[in-house]
Formats: C-alpha cells, sequence, structure tokens
C-alpha cells in the first residue's frame, strides 16, 4: 500500500497534529465531536516535505490522492467541483503544527468560473445574490493572481479605483452587481496581459496550483522570520486544508466572528471576541466596519449564540484549555471553522492556568505545562502602553537583547547617560558598543541601544543582568559620536530627542511611548510554587552586585552561580589601583598596587554575602584580558599617565603591549592568574576573609566560598592556580581560628577542558559549563563578529537559532556530555552547573534537567523562567516514563 | 619486600636506561662485558620522581638503601669511605634517561676531609702528591659549596687570584703543595663565613647532600629549557651515578680524555678525540692546555692505547653504533667512564647509518631510525660557518621559527627588501610583524627578523614555506620604524647595518657571520629511498607557488596538500581587483570585479597543475578576512580611494566595516561563501577550467581537481558551499565535452566539525585537519597571543611544548580521532589527511600514522622530515608488533 497523504477530516483526530497541522488536527476533532464543521479534507505535512524533497513539485500519486479525496469531499457535501448546477467552493488554507497566524498562505472561494458563475446566477438572480457572486469572483481573481502567481493585489487595487472614479462614487460598497461584473472582465484581462494566458478556469488547475503555493508559502521570508522567533523547525513544514466555503456575506441573516472562550489579556473566564453580519472573514480584519462584541449576538441571533456558546463551551471543557474559534454563519446556520488553543497574554495564561486547578479540569503538573517560561518575562518589566504602541511606527530594528520597554531622552554617553538621570530626566544611552566603562551609566539609563554587538555582548549582557531594557546590534544607525546624534533609516536624532526601544522585539521608535511598569499577580507566587515542587534542577543567578542579588533572589535564586569580579573593578577610585597594577614592573610594585584593591574586593564580597543570608556564592577569578581596564583615547592616556606618575610614552607602552589580535583567545582568565599569581592570592584572601567576618557576624549563615577559576584548559594549569588559592585560604583560616569550608572549582569553556575533563575533575570539586565560551570556541565564531553572517546562515537555513541564545544541543552539547561523563568518572560527587546565558533559555535548561546537571544560573531577570522551564524538564521526564 | 631504588652497576644493564638513566645503564653494560669500570652504583630515576613527590626530601628507606649500596662498594673496591688508612673517594654524577650534556651537575672527589687528607699524606709524603691531595680537597670543597650549597665558584676564584697576587705568581700551575694547603684552609673559612657553619667533613652527609643536588639540578633553569628544546619529559627525571674516582692528574702516568668511534662532524670511520697526560676531565674542558689528538696515545701509551682501540672497536660493535666515550688512565690502568651513542651532526648521521648497513652491522630498518628527522633541516638550509659562528656572540634571542642561518644588512620595509636585493644586495628584513602584503620583500630576503608573532604567525609559515631563514616574536627588540633602526640589548641596529640571524636557534647576532651553503649528499637519496619503501603515510606538501611546488617535488612531496589561494590574491594587479570586489555594493558589482581576477586565479591554477605533472593537488577557497586586503593606515586609505574612484569616507566606512573584535574568529572561511557565494563560484570556475585546460595538454596528468572548504562547522553549511561547487563545476565540465571527475571536501579545523564529522562527512568526500585552527579553538588561545602568557606555562610546567609546534595529542589529538572514527563511519574510503604546520613535525607525523590518516602536508623544506618521521611511525608500529 502506498504511503497516505491526504486525510478526510472524518478520518482525523486531535492527536494527529504533526500529520494534521494544528487547524487540520483540530478540524479532524470537532468533526469526531459532532460539532458543525464544513467537511473537506487535508494534505498532510508529509506531503509539505514530500514537495521540498521533490524539487518542489507534487509527486503524480499525491495529485491522484487529492483528488480522489475531493471526490469523496463531493459526495459528502452533494455537490460537485466547476458544476454549474450545484458546484462546490473551497477553501484553501495553511496549517502548521504550530500556529503561525498570518505567515502564510490562504485562497478563499476557489472552484468560481465563468460557467459556475453563470449556472449561480441562472438559479437565483436576486440583485443582491447576483452582486454577492460576481463580488465572491472578482476576489477569488485577485486573490488567485496574488497568492498563487505573485500578480500583486494592488494591481487590482488601481483597477477598482479606476472604476470607482469613473462611476463617481467613493466605497466599494458603492458598486453593485454589474460594477462587480465589469470588475471582474477588467481583472481577467489584466492577468492575461500581466501573465500571457487566460485566468485558469478548471477548478481542479486551481486547486492543486493552490495546494503548491501554501506549501510555497512554508518557505516565504515573514514565515521564516516568524519562525526563527519562535523557534519553530522549518523541517515541520505545513498541512493544506480544503474545506467547503461557508458564506458569511451571503445575506443579513449570516455573518463571521472569533471568539475566545476567555478573555486572552487578562484570563477572566466570559466569551471573549467579536462579530460582523453580513461579512467575509476578511472584512472583520479589515477594520472598516466595527464588529459587535459576542455577546450582543444573544440578541441578533438568539439560538445562534445559543447554539454557538454551547460548542465553546464543549470545546474549553474537551482541550481543557482556553479556545480561540472561528465560525461564520450562513442564512442562519453556524459553522465552526477552526479552534485551537488562545494565544494570551502572560497575565492570562497564569491566570487561565491557576483557573483550571480551581475549576478542577487540569493538574497542577499540566498547570506548570501551560505557561510558556518565556513569556514570564513580560510580568517582570515595563511594557509599552498598547494604545500608545499600535499607534507608534518602528523606523528600526535591531537585536532584542534584554527585555522590556524604554523611553527616554537620548545621550552618547555614560557620563551624559549619569549626569541627566541625576538631573531627573529619563534617558536612553545610545553607543556604538559599550564597554565595561560604561556600566554606571547603563545603571542611569532606562534603555540601552548599540550599533554593534550580538545577543551576548557587552551591552546585552549587563543589560539582562540589570533588567534594563536593551536594543543591541543595530548596524543601519549611522552614529556621529561628535555631533551627538545619529540617522536611522532618514531620521536624525539628536541629543536630547525622545525615542523608544523595544528590548523583547528589537524595535526602535524615533518617539516618545509611554510605558507601563511591570505587575506581578497574585497567582504568581501560588503558580511557582508549584513549578518549584516539580523541579529537581536548582536555579542560581548570575551577579555581581548586592543590588542584581537582592533582586535575584526577590526572584527566586538559590544562591549565585558566577560572580564576576571584574565587574567590581571599575567603580570609583578602585580603577585607579587596578591601573597602578597594570602599569607596575616588578611582583613588589603589583602587590603593593593589589594591597590597595584587596579592601574594596573584600568590601564587595562582605556585601554579597549578607545579601544572600548564607545562600552560596561561586566567585569567578579575574577573567577579562587587563587592555580592557586601560584607556585607548589619546586624551585619556594623558590623563592617566599624569594619575599615575608615568611618562605618556611608557603608559603607550605598556597599553600597545597589552594589544591582542584576537582579545577573546588571549591574556585572560586564569591565564592571568599563571603569569601574577599576585593576583589570585589578593582575590583569595578577599573572598575568604569576606566570608570568615560574615559567619562571624552570623554564625547560621555558615557560608561555604566557592572559588571558580575561569578558561582552565589543561589539568596542571588549575591545580597551579587551585594550589595559590588553597595555600593561601588555608592559612588565613587557620590565623582566624575557623574550621570553615571552602570549595575551588572551575569554568570548563575551553574545548579541551570538556574533552580533558576526567582529567580536570581530579582538581576541580564542581564544573561550571562556560557555554558562551565554549560556544564562541566550539563554533569558532566570536560573538561579537558574528552578527555579520549569521543572518546569511539565517536565510540559508545553515543555522536556525542563534546559537549563543539557544544552546547548540549537537554539537556544544555533545562537549557539555562528554565533559559532565568525564567528570562523574572522577569525582562521582562533582556538583555541575552552567553560567552562561543559556542558563535563562528554557530548552537549553531542559537539556540542562536531561543530562542532570545540578543546577543553571542565569540573569535575575531570568530566574523565574529558569525556574519554570527547570519544573516543565522535570514534569516531561516523569510523563515521558 | 620494599621498592628497589638503587642498583649496584653489576646489578644492571644497558637496558635499563629508564630506570638508570643512559650513563648509569651504559655504565652496568660495560660491566656486564668485562670492561674496565670503576665499580660504584646507580640511584635510580624513580628515587628522584620520589623526591619530588615527597617535597624534596629523600625518604629514610632510601638513604638507607644508598648507604647498604656504599658498603657493598666499599667491599668491591677495598676501600672505605672516610677511612685514614684507605679511603673511598667518589664522584656523583647526575644521568638522565636521555642526554642532556652539561645540563646538570657533577660533585668530584667527595669523601675527603681534613682526616682522610692526613692519612694519605702520612702514607705518601711525596711532594707532587701532596700537592695532588691537597688540589683535589679544594676542588673539592669549591665545586661542593657551589653545586650543593649554592655558594658560587666565582667567590672561591677571588680568594686563589689573592693567593697568586701575594705569591707573584699567575697561573695555578704555578701554586705549590703548601699553596693548595693554604687555599683549603682559606675556603673553609669563606665557606664558614658565608654558610654560617663548618664544612661538612662527614662523607656521609657530603654524599647525601650532594645526592639531593644532582635531583634538585633536574629542575634549574638552564635543564628546564634544554628540555623543551628537546622534547624531554619532565616526569622522567633523573639517575645518580655514585662511582670511585679514578685520578688522571695523578702523575706523568696518568691522563683523561673523551673518543668517538666515527668523526662525529662527517661520519668518517676512526678513532676521533682528544686527551691530556696528568690531568682531570675538567682540565680537557677548561681548555687552557691545549689536548692531543686521540691517534698520538699510540706513542705516548701504546699498551693502554691498544686497550682503548679494543675496547672501542667492541663497544661499537655491541650497540652497532657510533660511540662517545669518556676514559681517565691512572697510573698506566686504563678506566672507561661512561660510552653512549655519540651526537653527531645531520651528514655524519646520514653517513653512519649508511655505512653501517654496508659494513654489515645494522639492517635497513634500523639505518631509518638512526636519524633524527628534524637533523634533516640543516642539510636543507644554509648555515653559519662553524668557526665565524664560535667566535660570535648573541645580542639577543627570538623564536626559531624557520630554520637556516641568514646574513644580510637591514631593511626595514618590503619595498626596500626588494629594491636593495634587486641592486645585488643581501638583507634581513626587519618588522614588527609582517602581513600578505609583504610577500615579495620577504622573498627577496636573506631572512626575516619579526618582533611580534609566534611559531605560527604570518612570518613564521611563510618563511617556512619558502625554505627561508626566520627569528620570529623578538618582543626585546625596540623598534623605531620612522627612524628605521632598532635597539636590541642595548645595541642600536640601523638600516644598511650587518646583522645575522639562525632561524634554528633562533640567535641574533650584530655582525655579519658568513654562511655556508646546504648540501646534500649522496647517501641522502639511498638513505631517503630505504624511508620511501617503510612508510605508508603519504607525503604531500603546502605550497601556493609554482616555485614552492617545485622545490617540494624535488624534495619528495606526492602532491599539495593545501594550496592556499589567497596568497595569489596579493600579487601584482589582483590585488586591485580584490579591492575592487571588497567595496562592491552589489552582487552584480562583485561579480564584475570577480571577473578581473577569474583569468588571474585560473592561470595561478594552470601552472602549478602544469608543476605537479598529474600529482594531486587540493586547493583551499578563500579564507582570510577580507579586511587583510585593505590598506589600514591614511595615507594608504587615501591612495586606495583614489584607484577605486570613490571617496576616502567611502572606503573608511568599508573598512570600519570589516573591523573585528577577534578577526580568527570572524567572517572568514566558508563564511565568505556563503555570504558572497560569488567568490566560490570564481573560484570553482577557476580550478576547473585550469584543470580542463592543462589535461588538454596533457592528457596523461588526468587531474582531478580537489576543492577543499575551509572552517566549516555545520553540514548545512558544507552542502551550501558544495552546491555552488558542484553546479558551476559540472557545467564547466558538461560545456568543455570532458568526463573530468573531481573532490569536494572540507578542512576540520573548527571544534564543532570534529564532533559533528559524521554529518559532514555525507557531505564531504575527504578531510583535511586543519591543526593551525583546531589548537588554537580546542585550547581557546590564539596563537599570536599566546607567546604572552606561554613562557609562563613553560616555567611552571604547565605544559612543556608549545602546542602549534607538536600536535596536542591528549586534547587536539582526542578530536582528530573523533572526527576520523567520525567520518570513517559514514564514509569508509574517506581520505583523511592533515595539513596544519603539525604535517612536518615527527612526533605529529607518527601520530598521523598511528590513527591511521592517509597524508600529511607540511611546507616544502619539511617534506623530507615528514618522509623520515612517516618511515620511522611504520618501522615502530611493526617493531611493536
Amino acid at each position: 500500500m502506498s504511503h497516505k497523504y491526504v486525510y478526510l477530516f472524518s478520518e482525523g483526530n486531535g492527536s494527529m497534529r504533526e500529520l494534521l497541522g494544528g487547524k487540520g488536527a483540530n478540524l479532524a476533532e470537532m468533526t469526531v465531536l459532532g460539532m458543525p464543521v464544513p467537511q473537506g479534507f487535508t494534505v498532510s505535512t508529509e506531503a509539505c516535505t514530500r514537495y521540498y524533497e521533490d524539487g518542489k513539485k507534487i509527486a503524480p500519486e499525491i495529485e491522484e490522492e487529492i483528488y480522489a479525496n475531493l471526490a469523496k469531499m463531493e459526495e459528502i457535501n452533494g455537490k460537485k467541483f466547476g458544476d454549474k448546477e450545484n458546484p462546490l467552493l473551497v477553501s484553501v488554507r495553511s496549517g502548521a503544527r504550530a500556529s503561525m497566524p498570518g505567515m502564510m498562505d490562504t485562497i478563499l472561494n476557489l472552484g468560481l468560473n465563468d460557467d459556475v458563475v453563470a449556472g449561480m446566477i441562472a438559479k437565483n438572480s436576486d440583485i443582491k445574490f447576483v452582486r454577492f457572486v460576481y463580488d465572491s469572483y472578482r476576489r477569488f481573481i485577485q486573490m488567485f493572481s496574488d497568492v498563487v502567481m505573485g500578480l500583486a493585489k494592488s494591481t487590482f487595487e488601481v483597477i477598482i479605483d479606476e472604476v470607482k472614479e469613473k462611476k463617481g462614487v467613493k466605497n466599494d460598497i458603492d458598486l453593485d452587481a454589474d460594477d462587480m461584473k465589469e470588475l471582474v472582465k477588467l481583472f481577467k484581462a489584466h492577468y492575461k496581459k500581466e501573465m500571457g494566458e487566460d485566468f485558469p478556469s478548471d477548478p481542479k488547475t486551481q486547486l492543486m496550483e493552490s495546494v503548491k503555493a501554501v506549501f510555497r508559502s512554508w518557505d516565504n521570508p515573514r514565515a521564516n522570520v516568524y519562525r526563527r522567533m519562535n523557534e519553530i523547525p522549518y523541517s515541520w513544514g505545513t498541512a493544506v486544508n480544503v474545506q467547503p466555503m461557508v458564506f458569511g456575506n451571503l445575506n443579513e441573516n449570516s455573518g463571521t466572528g472569533v471568539a475566545f472562550t476567555r478573555d486572552p489579556a487578562t484570563g477572566e473566564r466570559a466569551l471573549f471576541g467579536e462579530y460582523l453580519i453580513n461579512a467575509q472573514g476578511e472584512d472583520v480584519v479589515a477594520g472598516i466596519r466595527t464588529p459587535s462584541h459576542i455577546s450582543k449576538l444573544a440578541e441578533d441571533m438568539p439560538e445562534v449564540y445559543k447554539q454557538f456558546a454551547d460548542i465553546a463551551n464543549r470545546l474549553e471543557e474537551h482541550y481543557a484549555d482556553m479556545q480561540d474559534m472561528e465560525f461564520t454563519i450562513e442564512n442562519g446556520k453556524l459553522y465552526m471553522l477552526q479552534t485551537r488553543n488562545g494565544k494570551r497574554t502572560a497575565a492570562a495564561a497564569l491566570k487561565i492556568a491557576v483557573d483550571l486547578v480551581d475549576e478542577g479540569k487540569i493538574s497542577e503538573d499540566t498547570a506548570v505545562l501551560r505557561v510558556e517560561p518565556k513569556q514570564l518575562d513580560a510580568l517582570l518589566h515595563p511594557q509599552f502602553d498598547a494604545k500608545a504602541l499600535k499607534a507608534a511606527k518602528a523606523i528600526g530594528k535591531g537585536l532584542a537583547a534584554s527585555p522590556g520597554a524604554a523611553c527616554g531622552k537620548v545621550v552618547f554617553t555614560a557620563e551624559d547617560a549619569k549626569a541627566w538621570h541625576e538631573n531627573g530626566e529619563k534617558v536612553v544611552l545610545v553607543r556604538l558598543e559599550t564597554s565595561p566603562e560604561d556600566i554606571e551609566g547603563m545603571a542611569a539609563a532606562e534603555g540601552i541601544l548599540t550599533v554593534r554587538g550580538g545577543m551576548t555582548s557587552h551591552a546585552a549582557v549587563v543589560a539582562r543582568g540589570m533588567g534594563t531594557c536593551c536594543v543591541s546590534g543595530c548596524g543601519d544607525i549611522k552614529m556621529n559620536e561628535e555631533a551627538k546624534e545619529f540617522e536611522l533609516a532618514g531620521h536624525v536624532i539628536k541629543e536630547g530627542d525622545y525615542i523608544s526601544i523595544d528590548g523583547s522585539t528589537g524595535n526602535i521608535y524615533g518617539e516618545a511611548i509611554p510605558t507601563v511598569a511591570a505587575s506581578i499577580s497574585g497567582d504568581f507566587d501560588r503558580f511557582m510554587k508549584w513549578a518549584d515542587a516539580r523541579r529537581t534542577l536548582k536555579v542560581r543567578t548570575n551577579a555581581d552586585t548586592p543590588r542584581d542579588a537582592a533582586q535575584a533572589v526577590a526572584f527566586g535564586a538559590e544562591g549565585i552561580g558566577l560572580c564576576r569580579t571584574e565587574h567590581m573593578f571599575f567603580e570609583g577610585d578602585r580603577i585607579k589601583a587596578i591601573r597602578e597594577m597594570i602599569v607596575a614592573k616588578t611582583p613588589e610594585a603589583r602587590k603593593a598596587a593589589l594591597d590597595k584593591i584587596l579592601p574594596y574586593q573584600q568590601g564587595d564580597f562582605e556585601a554579597m554575602y549578607r545579601v544572600l543570608e548564607g545562600r552560596p556564592m561561586t566567585v569567578r577569578f579575574l577573567d577579562p584580558p587587563l587592555h580592557e581596564f586601560v584607556p585607548q583615547k589619546e586624551e585619556d592616556i594623558v590623563e592617566l599617565a599624569g594619575e599615575l606618575k608615568i611618562s605618556v610614552d611608557e603608559l603607550k607602552a605598556v597599553i600597545a603591549g597589552l594589544h591582542e589580535f584576537n582579545p577573546m583567545m588571549g591574556h585572560r582568565g586564569c591565564r592571568l592568574a599563571v603569569t601574577y599569581p599576585e593576583i589570585a592570592e589578593m582575590q583569595t584572601t578577599a573572598v575568604i576573609n569576606a566570608a570568615l567576618a560574615v559567619n562571624k557576624e552570623h554564625p547560621e549563615y555558615n557560608i561555604v566560598p566557592e572559588i571558580m577559576i575561569p578558561l582552565v584548559g589543561e589539568v596542571k594549569e588549575l591545580k597551579f592556580v587551585k594550589d595559590i588559592v588553597t595555600s593561601t585560604a588555608d592559612k588565613l583560616i587557620a590565623a582566624a581560628g575557623s574550621d570553615m569550608k571552602y570549595h575551588v572549582g572551575t569554568m570548563i569553556e575551553i574545548p579541551r577542558a570538556a574533552l580533558l575533563a576526567d582529567e580536570i575533575a581530579k582538581e576541580a570539586e564542581f564544573f561550571s559549563f562556560g557555554t558562551n565560551d565554549l560556544t564562541q570556541m566550539t563554533f569558532g565564531f566570536s560573538r561579537d563578529d558574528a552578527g555579520k553572517f549569521l543572518d546569511a546562515y539565517y536565510e540559508n537555513k545553515i543555522y536556525e537559532n542563534d546559537p549563543f541564545a539557544r544552546l547548540d544541543q549537537n554539537g556544544v552539547g555533545k562537549l557539555i556530555k562528554m565533559a559532565a561523563e568525564g567528570g562523574r568518572k572522577t569525582r562521582p560527587d562533582i556538583k555541575l552547573g552552567i553560567c552562561g546565558e543559556h542558563g535563562g533559555d528554557p530548552t537549553s535548561v531542559e537539556f540542562c534537567h536531561n543530562i542532570g546537571l545540578n543546577y543553571v544560573s542565569c540573569s535575575p531577570f531570568r530566574v523565574p523562567i529558569a525556574r519554570l522551564a527547570a519544573a516543565q524538564a522535570a514534569i516531561k521526564e516523569k510523563n515521558a516514563k
């Protein structure tokens, strides 16, 4: 038996989503439930895959199968395709496994031709009906030409305008049956002129070309972008649904509408939606007439309303989830055209999940699975006022680097951001790229916009940590820093001008759009408790300041997985001491400079330990190359030379000596500790003394410091640095008369470390996977430079996701698995975690759960997301057993 | 039974080199052979390892074992340690597994103290003997103080000078017995003053402290440097040999000497060496008296000479290799103190190996194993005149980046190098670092000296390819390019001054040292034929020009494993077309520029194919980031803007757009082909058309082009580029009416590609491991930046070898093995090769053989080295079976 590619609605059911797509599966399910669904068939997603495999051709056996099902559909509906007496008209609609609203193509009224139209009119010559028939015909020609043949819809609109002008009317509604007939004639002539052949009159040809067009639309640019944004694999393909037309625009006893079983914005339980009398679906969308609220249907057509409300109830009960439905009423009879789980806001998602549990319809497990972890972001960050946003138009787009919305006056330097902020101004900081020196300015800004750098650039990482909105890597911006202005798509924005940026979409607006603050409802806590009760993966945070740490703890972080000490080096006076250390020529001079830094650093750690109240903290030792701490501009160098009391030439020589061809692969991480052991000594002293001090204040905290050595590639390298740490720490602890324990571990962020993890585990008490660097090294591209070519990779479907945002499970994941196994082989109780950006990405969190890591660590604002993702991973694992 | 750490000479034999060290094993072997060896014992290398494991302490049981063996030694020799009547005096000498001449410490005359001296004199009051005794005593105090206690030898020399001055004599020889006695007194007083305690008089204390000192000397800086240069693992440790003293300086019937069984410089078969009558070994080395040629001993002491010549013969026969022997004659009796396989020049090594085969002493297999592959280098490159070199003093040292010697006038730009060369001058090009634009100047220079960059910097790689001497990364040079001068260790070298550089040692000389040309003897061909007959690994070359290709073929290359097309882009006019391509704003403009490059590129490939005469060539598509092709200096930018007829600002914007944070991990390799498919199209056209044209000229060549896509990390990426290649190539081949085959493969140089090699092999017909990049990515450090910290890694023994010179078999090798297995799993007949710098490193070649690669590819001058290394690997594998 040959493979089956086409299914009547009556042959499917709701569980066949992979094969039939969401729409097709639900139409089949509604058919099973005995609901009034116009009976058609679904061409499966496998046919779509086959279409692409065959070089964009529909194989003859699939074509035959489609015609065979068409014949069954004719029989079921008692109508015949292309028949003058009793013609079958159909819609052809896409329907992928995941809902992709508006991304792919639809053709309505298919099956019309001159003969069919003549036959219909012959049976009913009512002038309104005649107008309806010709209107449907001209709509079909227009839609088919546009969608199937690529002849733009707008070229037909020009003809309509000409006809209206000739007649002296303004609206389509003012065109009568004859005008519509005339339009059909003109449209067909236009088609022939442009396409060099007659408009296809054979309904079977119309159908097959439309099916192909829907398959093709799977690969159109907007669908590709949507898929990437929503992480829908290209390989899934779309199904095609062929369904008899029902006409909401047949007469005043007809209509069409959409409705939700609960309010998709708030989650309130009540039918929510709107409808139009005597209209087709596209009229609702077009917005020329104002639809009525669904509740008004109870007055207009009480019987139909009752039937619909009953169906809606049954559907929600059946799916145990909020439904989003489309219906059409044809001459007083209700038809269901679609149902699906409704899209909803984060707040609604939470409320619906909690309510459904309270209503006894779903279990807590199911409720936890019902909320998209990424949606939680919207609850934690300010958003644009929805109305104001609707009226605004983006002038450009960058990367959605840190979520939330921001509106403020443009400033171009971190200093200005700080100064203006102190004067009470709300500012958006616009930079070519940010550097660690900009920290204070970044903290003062409502939002950050950068021209260069990707999702894991400095700006993006720091902004996410702070919970500040950030749009990064908008390469279209032409920056003129000297003139304090930039140009974007023809708009010149000067210092002090208002802009608004949306870190959740990447949109940039050249105007002020008011924002509304984040709000966490009472459902949130209850829901997150369910999640926490289910997850086994711990969730820590990446935080470098007491402020961030406190924020993360408030969001449920169970400790700090990554405290980057270098971020502490820029504040206030300490940067001067750092620079003294860098220009030091002897270990003694270096030690003297480090001695100045020590009290600051110890104070920082004490503050962190106090905020954490006994939760663990992994301190990573100095990581970035030293050139990040010295200025590069002439005037700054001159100034610094004066401060350091050395000659400008000497300082320049030091800075030149720090220059690196590839700083990401340069003198950084533990390599600094190997060349300058004094640094590791100072940092150990700071951590240990801080822990001793806070343990003394609060013996109940029982702090056990965790020291993490970065960028290790070889066990002897780790041992060398660890020896410095232990010899320093043991002395301090003994001198304090304490028996405090501490742990020394390492980042696994260099491929070699992953490959030799079994050896490294001999010295490391814990591994933390630094997936940012590990991704860079494994792919061999730098996150800061990859932006230039990754778009071409997405377009050509070489990669479908940004590997810096979503863990590459095939490649990088393989290394992580190898390392986890190697580490456990040597040290069965080794603690394994992840502290890259991926720690806050739901699919990556699921991967971490599945390979048995102990914790993930992510930026504070992603902690709730990671908690939920970890819970979902645990539930999925349980359900799979 | 406890572990045995100490062995009498009579308990060992020559095969116990790992345990007893080379010296100890050979002393034992000579003992077995019944030769006159003063009978002592060896403290094993395991005792050394244990010493370090125990925190630089000799464990009590080892101490006991040493004393027990001392007792046996006393019995064997009929003398007693510290005995007045019949004292045993001993030497304590290091002896590692591999010979490390002069790197570690020796103590002679151990066992002397005031009582022993008194006893010796009491038995023999001859004034010459008395002087000998006190001279020995003062030498011992001096040596022990220096070696064991760190009290510098020079501080004792001051005392000797004072005594000589007081007495009014000039030479040590003029000091009599009383003077020597006085010196002993003064030395002991000096020791007590400096060390705060009496000189140790207990012989057992002297012995144990000396053993420790030898162990310690394993870790001294010069030993560490020597080991790294000679790739001797730190973990081996050294043995210690304790042997009764015999005195060549006892009287005129005594003497000492060293001799080789063949001439170590030429390999001629004849006793070669020198000796001194009435002298100790150190006097031969000191060079105050001129030793006599060994043949003269036949006149001085005919019996002894006959005995020695006989022993020498037996030893060579026994070891079947040229021996390097030390002997001492005490009062007419010959003692053998050492024998070992003698160090020899490359020419001698070849001659000896071939002669020993002809003499029937060794097999061809053994002969092939007898020559160090790296030694061949010296046969292929000019060397300094040995005498002139002896008189010269290096003023600095860089990395030995490309072997050979060069002498010439200093120039600072590639243009000057070319111009001066054309005027008949020999020049050495001195640059901060070289770039591809310098190629012509580099080719014109005798040698290249750079301030920055490592063993695989541009300068190093290109120089090795050309066979030009290069010293790179001499960071001590203070460069003043504007003034056209540089300073090194206080020497100011101006343009036009002579310098000499040694690319085999890294030495830099501020003077002219004459060089002698490379000479390949007749033995070479015969020897290499033996090697070729044994190896299974093919050897190809990395060559980008017909000149290099011809050179490599002359050296036995079996094809080109890596033809880097970008090196062709800099010559003459083509760079202009490349730059037009870079500034092009549309695919059409880019194509127009590429059309200009095409004929050049095709011509290049035709020339290569003609030189190769049918040998295969793997062409790698464009690899470097495009910014390497544009100028960075203001004046050059202005000039280029004029040439390209665009504004300076526009050009600057293009150049700024090409800037990358980490160019090594940026927009390069096949990423260029993904963003600009036109480039791959042009390159395919050039390769295929060139092959078609040359096949037409020479059908017997039967060229099958091999196209290699670089920097692939994902199979879809390879497929994307391969599709461009095949669609372009198939059309051209069909149009030419040809049935030429071609292969498309990929570099494996990104860790992800190695991890997913099974998938990539679906599209790749061959893999070539690009171990330079693979090493960078796996270690996470850039070869250009690692120089800054790798020294600290060597010092701390974190790494013992430069991973860019010698393949890291543990880490990078693991990836290569995984990839080879993955590739073969998918495609059993996949061709596997290596084309990084490691292709010419003998241990790396052995690794490639062992994991079953098909070929290695290396720079032309390393081809003979790789051929020999491959043969040795095959023989070792056979022998191990």
